[in-house]
């Protein structure tokens, strides 16, 4: 039997979930307004604050960020409030936004996968988020393509 | 020859296709308005009728339901007039909302898939909504990913 | 050996890219009021120009088409401004809108794909958009899916 003998074929089962959420920049910065660093601490990391803080207007920054841990959430299965906000990070990357999760959001994606027997490599995940100050909202939108392989 | 004989091996063409709406709650709060049952009853099914009237400003509700319909018609190749709204319900389930197609909308989206030589069971969709009563407007996101499977 | 032998078998790794952008029909209106043509010259291609121009509130039609482009140019791995933005067109088809690029747009996506170990020919992509002129804003997303076939 040759060496290079095929594996069982591979047959793949797709799976895609999906959150987008909208925001008002006003919601936001009326919280920012009234809770202030208890809100911010609890809600953002501190890369994300350092990041919203730097900008001339950072309530919307803060709201883009908002949107899309909520699009993230709404992307899980079981969207339980058990995920902290602060542990769905939205990392700024040369290449775009990646979303850089704490184990307790790491988690809850794997268990939402698992439930359709796909393991986390098998995954890939998108996000983006958008905000216009005119408009005076946010959108955040998250995106999880993944194979689950059925070997016959 | 053995009974497990590999089959040909399979090779994944990826499809997606995408449907995005926004829609100002004001405007469907004006259809509420101004049309009452016969608008309730002709876009949104019973059970969809019954959870935004359970709900403190069902409007928002309705938009958000409004937009996620017309996202799935752009989902659609043959955005047709001929799916009633009524016939796309977006259910309510304890893992987030589901499309869930009576069915005209379901021939709709098989026929779509057709065309690319995809079957309904190769293909998953996602649904997403939202809505901001601040900002005033309502969203609708859904997402199809498939694979067509091409036998060498 | 039987002709027909299988390949060795494909396991597909997908990936997914995807971005969303909201903008005010109302910024967009100003554009057009203070630069003209120069402004619908250096962002919009003659046959979107032609389209919007036909319809009876052209600003909300070139928000959702500018909202496409940057949802488009946020999909990419590196958002270059070195993409023209009348580089990718919405085309207007029957079976909805879809992205037609020019080189210069087809050229960015490739690379993005190609840093995936991508052919573009293994990518599906999907652009939706939508305004609502009652809310004041537009907005556009693009989904990109793809298969990076990995050989055992």
């Amino acid at each position: 039997m040759p060496e290079n003998v095929p594996d069982p074929p591979v047959d793949a089962d797709l799976a895609v979930s999906h959150g987008v959420d909208v925001v008002s920049i006003a919601r936001i910065a009326d919280l920012l307004a009234e809770f202030g660093d208890s809100f911010r601490d609890r809600v953002f990391t501190p890369d994300e604050q350092a990041y919203c803080e730097s900008q001339g207007t950072p309530q919307q920054h803060y709201a883009a960020r908002w949107a899309a841990k909520e699009a993230f959430l709404k992307s899980l299965s079981d969207p339980s409030p058990s995920v902290p906000t602060a542990a769905i990070e939205i990392e700024r990357r040369a290449d775009g936004p990646r979303l850089s999760l704490a184990p307790a959001a790491a988690d809850a994606l794997a268990a939402t996968l698992d439930e359709r027997g796909v393991s986390p490599e098998a995954a890939d995940t998108a996000v983006s988020l958008s905000h216009d100050l005119t408009a005076g909202y946010a959108v955040g939108s998250v995106t999880v393509v993944s194979t689950a392989s059925r070997h016959d």
